[in-house]
């Protein structure tokens, strides 16, 4: 890591120019995507030196994990604001999509689209995983450990191929009114079917 | 487009050194990935100089675009096989997450990674959406049609969804044995509770 500090005229404190090169870095995804990141034109943005950010982010791959760790906890603050909502499999799902509607390349890029396998496999994304058995195992309480890890991971892929089939544009043209919503519900019959099939309570919300 | 002609002493016949650009593009796609493709290095695998190569593609988009047929014809072709079997829903599944594990770099160009929207949203990906809905009709016949197209993008999201995770390596660790077939099994149950839900005939295979 650079040891150089932020020069005393540099206009942002510490933790503001972070922010600020966060910020940038995120404006600058959106617009070119994982593969058109680069360092020296964030900081250029910013109005900074490029030592002044390597001073916070010490290469692009820093920045891109920066950039993950903002998305997840974004979108794991979504989710569980869907949880306690009637419909709450249908209502977090939603949640997924629509973040990744409104932030493509971000959402791409948690899951390391032109990045390393250090990125892909990141502490977020196993949060996120564990948030996916958390509305799980709220939803379908009666479900033994081994059932609510698969449901989960049944939840996952459904709502990651989705939105990612959303973002790819592969859901235009003709489709049937609101195809999102009715295709979230079929993964919740599932589970409902799940239940039902193993004879348990069922956790009506 | 070049007009440059392959010369006298070029080892290829015309359709011959088109496989083999394209066999040497989908080793080098493989070893590094969709970012990793270089034309003058596909050309110096085979044995040829660049603008032979250009005579057949004239750009990298164009090798791109050459490989996301060839994939999504063989992944047609691994669908169609499974669409005969019992379990014809669990085969397809199967047989969808398997193409994709055997060819990561592939898959993910597929749907466009690294390269442009034409790509994205070519012919062939229209095609495995086609593909799609056939198997839905052959295992549903008795749906509406747009009960049919919503069951078809449900199916494409969740083997999607899937096939990333697993290649990805977000299933790797402590998780149930089978659980590719355990996630692949909810959908089917979700398919089988829609139809039984709206009294239709039970299409059993």
């Amino acid at each position: 890591m650079s040891t150089r500090r932020a020069k005393p005229h540099d206009p942002y404190h510490h933790g503001n120019l972070q922010n600020a090169l966060l910020h940038a870095a995120r404006q600058m995804l959106e617009e070119r995507g994982p593969g058109g990141l680069g360092l020296r034109e964030i900081a250029r943005r910013v109005g900074v030196s490029a030592p002044s950010a390597y001073h916070h982010f010490h290469n692009l791959e820093a920045i891109a994990a920066g950039l993950v760790e903002q998305g997840s906890a974004e979108l794991s603050t979504r989710l569980r604001e869907a949880v306690g909502q009637t419909n709450m499999l249908l209502r977090t799902g939603e949640a997924y999509v629509a973040f990744a509607k409104a932030n493509p390349a971000l959402y791409r890029l948690m899951f390391g689209e032109g990045f390393s396998i250090e990125v892909r496999n990141s502490r977020a994304m196993k949060a996120l995983r564990e948030d996916a058995l958390e509305i799980i195992k709220s939803r379908l309480p009666s479900l033994s450990p081994d059932r609510q890890s698969v449901a989960a991971l049944y939840l996952w892929s459904l709502v990651h191929g989705l939105a990612l089939l959303v973002i790819d544009g592969h859901l235009n043209g003709r489709l049937p009114k609101n195809v999102v919503q009715e295709i979230l519900r079929f993964g919740g019959s599932s589970l409902a079917s799940i239940e039902a099939a193993r004879g348990e309570r069922r956790n009506v919300r």
